[in-house]
């Protein structure tokens, strides 16, 4: 029997500065032969994340690893099995896993890291790696448990129209919150936060400097914050935030790519001065939490409280330029490369 | 009868940058009458506190009032009772409270803020107000609530040399700290450190980087971070934290007065890395810890594992000296006032 391939996107060699197309290119690699237990799963939806830019770094990363030059990139993926050697998880099934930028992969069940197989009956597939996948999770921890968003708090999201900051607007509000303010880039972004993702106000960081913005829209304070770009808009929300204020520290887009407004690490007196708590978090430590948060939102999906939304790019060839398009913005909800599945 | 008076500091206007000697002056103001249930305090002791500098300035506080040009200062001081009209507080009684930078004072028992009356037998006057007075307070709960200071914890305290940080360091090792690294300026401060209040390792930040320093006396990281001063220190104990490290914020003298070293907001993509959490806090928010706090210490300081030390400055006249001396990091240990008391 010939040795199977699968086309993989690899990293060329690690970006000088802004990552670029040429760091990029898809490779024919072998796939292992199945071994006892295993699965080949031929991707049909892979995700394309915030974080993998700082993978691309060679710094290290604490809670995961790097991108290797030369090597495939990966991250979580949606895919059908094509062949089974694991009875519990028969061909036809579909399962989430860390296997993507490839088109099929060979993987043990273990390697689905809790997530494992899905029912396309209780939400739509791309909807496993959006609302109901990593990204709502990620959300839902950041709210929920990092920075307890209670009723009646004022909840500030920043970059409001991405993928975790789309969720976030929305569970914030399922969570009690009584004020929801988003910022994001340009217009037509802040418009849809507030027609879509019911955000109550919304504002551009491009065209206002956020410390402003958030004394017009919450002239009260805010409660929480939560914090997808540091920068400037993490010193913002601390002179924002009220005594005894949350702020869960998700990411800083901010130290990568457009919006390199920074700030002084001395603005954090603002924490001691109103007892702040800041709080990083990585969601893969609260695990426990996940059987509430997909009960709580396919119920909020179902009723149709919360919204999926989307952005899809087709085929294996166009991934590496969806994440560049995703590091420069151009996303709305959740970014995802959709494989066509006939190759 | 005619009204009595007392010698005050008043703030004569808000420092133009550092403050300087003309910015303050003794002055004689009236006392008011002995109301019933009032007291006539005469002040031995008076506690000059880092955190007046901010007070000197015009910014909200939150948790305080700023000083008022043309007024007199206020701050914790200790005091004999030369008059009462309060039955359970009898003259001669030693109490603590809040009026001092003034010779005499005329006091309700309810703004003694719970500290009230002292016993001189238990530990001596200046002891209350600094290992056993809100300053000791401030470094217990820091440690053993905020950063949560465990078994085993290597453990780095800025400003280790001043009131907080020379009872910090002493406490995290009762707390069961393993390893205990402070930071001062200059080698007679650092040499004490080691010598007199219990720290395993000192840097001097002048001398070296804080970053180098902690990764050469850390090697393997560090578990809690109490934060005096901020700035370049504070993004380097974010480095040097190991995952799931605490930071308490206690105070950020870096963004006053000599050491102007600063660093980048989004430092804090350590948090984010390694799940880390920062807490600024207020001491009195924590008066339920008081007693737990008041009965340890005092059984440290009978068996001499902790040790309490004073820098002392005499005469109402030299206050506001002390103040200048304190912020220049001219004291060891808390920086106090004696009152002669034979005005």
């Amino acid at each position: 029997m010939t040795a199977r391939t699968t086309r993989v996107v690899c990293l060329v060699r690690r970006p000088d500065g802004e990552p670029v197309p040429g760091d990029f290119a898809v490779e024919e690699r072998p796939l292992p032969p199945l071994g006892e237990g295993q699965l080949l799963v031929r991707n049909l939806y892979m995700s394309v994340d915030p974080s993998m830019r700082g993978r691309l770094e060679s710094t290290e990363k604490h809670y995961t690893h790097n991108f290797t030059p030369g090597s495939p990139l990966d991250g979580r993926a949606l895919g059908v099995v094509e062949e089974s050697r694991c009875p519990s998880v028969p061909a036809g099934s579909f399962v989430r896993h860390q296997l993507g930028w490839r088109e099929r992969a060979v993987l043990d069940p273990a390697d689905t890291d809790g997530a494992g197989r899905i029912d396309p009956e209780l939400a739509p597939l791309p909807t496993w790696l959006g609302l109901l996948g990593q990204t709502g999770f990620t959300a839902y921890v950041g709210l929920a448990r990092i920075a307890e968003v209670r009723p009646g708090d004022t909840v500030f999201v920043s970059a409001a129209a991405g993928a975790v900051g789309s969720a976030a607007g929305q569970f914030a509000r399922m969570l009690g919150a009584e004020r929801v303010i988003g910022t994001a880039g340009g217009p037509d972004k802040c418009a849809l936060l507030v027609k879509e993702f019911g955000y109550d106000a919304a504002a551009d960081y491009r065209a206002e400097p956020v410390r402003e913005a958030l004394a017009r829209l919450a002239p009260e304070g805010i409660d929480v914050y939560f914090d997808n770009v540091g920068g400037e808009q993490l010193a913002a929300a601390l002179h924002a935030l009220r005594p005894g204020g949350r702020v869960a520290l998700c990411g800083m887009m901010s130290q990568f790519g457009g919006d390199r407004r920074s700030a002084d690490i001395n603005q954090l007196i603002q924490a001691v001065l109103k007892r702040l708590t800041l709080r990083g978090f990585i969601v893969r430590d609260h695990e426990d939490l996940r059987p509430e948060f997909e009960s709580r939102v396919a119920d909020w999906l179902r009723s149709g409280d919360v919204l999926a939304r989307e952005t899809v790019v087709d085929g294996l060839e166009n991934a590496s330029a969806a994440l560049l398009s995703l590091l420069a913005g151009g996303n709305i909800g959740k970014m995802l490369v959709r494989l066509d599945g006939t190759s």
